[in-house]
């Protein structure tokens, strides 16, 4: 079993093509935003324009007033994708961190940048993102406090090929960031 | 009378500190998504990366489901200043050309993007908008089919102080694209 898993069979764009929607994905607590402003430092370092596309900065600025059924989310995660895309192809390294718990939906977010999408599992047991339980959503969840809450109550579908899985319960987040800047190597983007 | 008045009471950005919001602002039919198009490729022309932040198509991105209350029309132009601010942060000439008819919510977009923005007010009769009338809509609007129109049933406040009016009754596209061109480079942007 690894830690940081890499698919392979994903082809790469053209080297020197700048710009990339990083698409950070996983469970509430998993370490989605934690690992992006992480990244964020390190790309910022190597003198790349960045930007973070936070879920809860995102729904704030674009999605105020959307809930949480099916449909509201995914409104919601195809704006995040339009912005994301309109900044990947301008040369800006996009960082995505929005639970986006449907594949279907991640797949249209994909289709809209092409080759310029990479997504990133961000992935930890249940177990452990509700222990951390970082801003005490698991616990209004439980408590029936939040009607739908990916992983109680709305289903989590993780990707069947992501460009890249870390297992946030099993790297630090300096593993996690080395692994997504080799991937970025890779792909062309740095 | 001038058919491009440049306002030049206001401060400019840094020299070399390129990026910036160009927010187009008039009646439906004064010509902002004709003079937006034709400076995009002119800015492009000159090897800058832009991008045109329609009304019509960023409604459709970032604000389906949104009406023309007031209310909705804020959020919806609020929405375009968001994106439009992360662009050229970036680097990118974002144009807006959404009618944006509200004084005070311009305010706000450009207190945004701070010394990045520059509003360029398209300005043109009404009467002239509406013998255009290029979607239909003045004809619709009259009929009482939509009900809330600027300049029919809905207020356009213009600006105060832009930093640049083109008249585009008087004016060639070409001519406006050249005086934006002027203050671009003035500003240091290009």
């Amino acid at each position: 079993m690894q830690s940081i898993v890499r698919n392979r069979d994903v082809p790469a764009p053209a080297r020197g093509d700048a710009g990339a929607v990083l698409w950070l994905t996983g469970l509430s607590g998993a370490g989605k935003s934690t690992l992006a402003r992480a990244l964020e430092l390190r790309l910022r370092a190597l003198g790349q324009r960045v930007e973070v596309l936070d879920g809860d900065e995102v729904r704030e600025h674009l999605s105020k007033g959307l809930t949480f059924s099916r449909e509201d989310r995914d409104t919601n995660v195809l704006r995040i994708a339009y912005v994301a895309n309109l900044l990947a192809r301008n040369g800006v390294i996009a960082i995505t961190a929005a639970i986006s718990p449907y594949r279907d939906t991640r797949a249209k977010a994909r289709a809209m940048s092409g080759e310029r999408f990479c997504e990133v599992y961000v992935s930890a047991p249940l177990e452990a993102c509700e222990a951390r339980d970082v801003k005490g959503l698991y616990k209004r969840a439980r408590a029936g406090e939040i009607p739908v809450f990916t992983g109680v109550s709305d289903p989590y579908e993780p990707p069947d090929a992501p460009e890249l899985e870390v297992k946030s319960h099993e790297v630090t987040v300096d593993q996690g960031v080395d692994a997504i800047v080799s991937l970025l190597r890779e792909r062309g983007v740095l």
